[in-house]
């Protein structure tokens, strides 16, 4: 039996590399994970712009200028969107400039178009205000050989504008990592199967797929298999390579028989076996060749929390993401939990916010029920080992796993 | 100028009815809406089980047992994973089962394999600690007619694994609303062009796909356009019947304009112009043919603002999620704000709790430099209009959009 992090540290110790890379059009590059970091080639903006339309002019010139007494100048030129301007402007001269457009040499504020008119056909500035401020200088957003992105960045939609305005149409991701998934055990039926006397549907392989694909893997499905060693190797076989195998069932007390032998048979050396942490004991993992093997409990309570302690990170890290790690955060405890335990426990549970204070309810079916639990649950709550009765309010520790 | 609540309620008073449905195999669910109600046709477990590996016996025969005394039972059968008990326990009786079996008639109690033995062929139960609670009752997950998953609720690892449970290998589910979306200005450069003087690239396109994919819908990229009504028109024409249409650029005072000329010429009744909160007031609504068509302002921090305020409720209602609103909560100010504005105002921050107290810290780069926020943004705070200077620690309501 191994402590929990121990565990998630031999996992990440033993890890295969990061997968391979490719570039892909920016258009489906969302929610990939960046392989390259990115330099600015130059600044931006490329050079002092206007962040509104109105008109570019010299500040003395307008200073005191009102509604009663406005400054009169003469409009030299009219930049369109997407042009240039080419005139210098001197004093007593305005530029009527677009949101994003070049500030003209010469000019020193931009007056924006609501503060101005018409007056026998010059250019009326009503007032002087904000006007000096109103310029984006050259490089305020980004400066050149500024490193914007990192590797390992999920792109999302910050990412995805930034890699746009910098010209980086095919970035360089990462590969989803290939996660086998096979569910052991003679009772299971698919989904698409009737029922039948002592048998249940797999759902397992589903909840894992989805938890998979979340932590940014590609699940694999390798399928069911009853409880017989030559036929779990032979599923696990045809497909060669992956860099995570994850079974389901076979690995509990009295079960540990037949992983174990797996793992014989397999010749692969043991990581640990059995983590103390309660529902999820039953994890076995070891390498095989150059692949993670884990073989967690058939019981979707002990699996989904091993996986989501143990594999989320380790998919997340192998995936090629820099922030692998679950956000943690200190939460009260809303209610009273009273079933105490000589083992560390998490409980599925629901975090909320009242008047900026961060609590979290258990869920009330934790054990087999756990799939009806996995609707609502936003977090995983630790219960400390040996604890008493725990009171309303009490601070406890969670993994905040959604909003 | 309309207020942001009535904007939105007048969106979704006139927002497309829900998309088709189709029915897709489980495995291809993760991420998708469910498009029906899911009710069990049967109890799960189905029958009384056991949740371990060890005997089923008769509670009276065990209730005295420990290390000194054992109670001494003779097995009568074996009953692996996948099959079912035949022989009805006697007194003196016990039959060996697995995880997940079904208790034979005639037993009340499960020994785990843990606390048993052999002696002289015969089974020896060491404790009945537990024994009588170590069953799992018919019906105790869920009940036969119980709705188990209601239309609407977004596909994750419970329900995929609650689906695949109840024998729903070709679940229903919503088609993904397709989302319109085409940046207008003639200084628009693609990502791949090379920079020219005068020009931008394209950053809204890749910025509002992100958003769209996020939300729930498919994004449709209908290119970019110079500020031109004619070709703006004709980039739309070309994608005839999506149920929403976003453009960015041509919204802001000054070229509102164009886009309230191309309103005009398309015969769009406008539900709203203009949204009193800042950035992001420039936004025009209005209805073409049997679709919204909504024009964002071309600076990304004003029309990612509008978009996530607006549009991501609007897409996810659209794509038929039951929960599709923000979720809100109090936060309390981390560090001091000091620009006021006599409009309401959302700021991109970074919420963070510490010490069971939920805080917001607004980003550096709130304007043109947005895009360097939304990196690391993951909500949005809200600053009321005529606001004094916000003292550290005070309490404010922001949207959180991600952990």
């Amino acid at each position: 039996m191994i402590v929990l992090e121990d565990a998630l540290t031999l996992l990440l110790n033993h890890a295969p590399l990061h997968c391979n890379t490719t570039r892909l059009p920016l258009a489906e590059c969302f929610g990939r994970i960046l392989a390259e970091d990115i330099t600015s080639t130059m600044d931006f903006p490329p050079f002092n712009r206007s962040p509104l339309d109105g008109y570019a002019v010299q500040f003395k010139d307008i200073i005191h200028a009102s509604a009663e007494h406005p400054a009169l100048l003469t409009q030299i030129e009219s930049v369109p969107a997407g042009s240039v301007p080419y005139n210098t402007i001197s004093s007593g001269q305005a530029t009527r400039i677009m949101t994003g457009a070049k500030i003209p040499e010469g000019a020193d504020a931009v007056v924006r178009l609501e503060d101005t008119g018409t007056v026998n056909s010059q250019i009326a500035i009503w007032t002087a205000e904000k006007a000096a401020t109103n310029i984006c200088s050259q490089g305020e957003e980004i400066r050149i050989n500024e490193k914007v992105l990192t590797a390992g960045t999920l792109l999302e939609e910050g990412a995805l504008g930034l890699l746009s305005m910098l010209g980086h149409a095919n970035p360089l991701i990462f590969h989803k990592p290939k996660i086998g998934i096979l569910a052991t055990g003679s009772e299971l039926l698919s989904p698409s199967d009737p029922m039948k006397p002592g048998k249940i549907r797999d759902s397992n392989s589903y909840m894992l797929l989805a938890k998979v694909l979340k932590a940014g893997g590609e699940p694999v499905l390798l399928g069911r298999v009853e409880d017989n060693l030559s036929s779990i190797i032979t599923k696990l076989s045809a497909h060669p390579n992956l860099p995570l195998y994850i079974t389901t069932g076979g690995a509990s007390v009295g079960d540990y028989d037949l992983m174990e032998k797996l793992f014989q048979e397999l010749q692969v050396p043991l990581l640990f076996k059995g983590v103390a942490i309660k529902p999820g004991m039953p994890v076995l993992a070891g390498i095989w060749k150059n692949s993670l093997l884990m073989a967690l409990s058939g019981n979707p309570a002990a699996g989904s929390v091993s996986f989501e302690m143990l594999i989320t990170p380790l998919i997340r890290k192998i995936a090629g993401l820099r922030n692998w790690k679950h956000k943690k955060s200190t939460v009260k405890l809303w209610g009273t939990f009273k079933k105490t335990s000589p083992t560390r426990r998490f409980v599925w549970a629901r975090w909320f916010v009242k008047q900026g204070t961060i609590y979290a309810e258990p869920l009330s079916h934790q054990g087999n029920g756990m799939l009806k639990s996995a609707l609502e649950a936003n977090a995983l709550l630790e219960i400390p080992a040996h604890n008493p009765i725990i009171e309303n309010g009490t601070e406890l520790e969670a993994v905040l796993l959604q909003l």
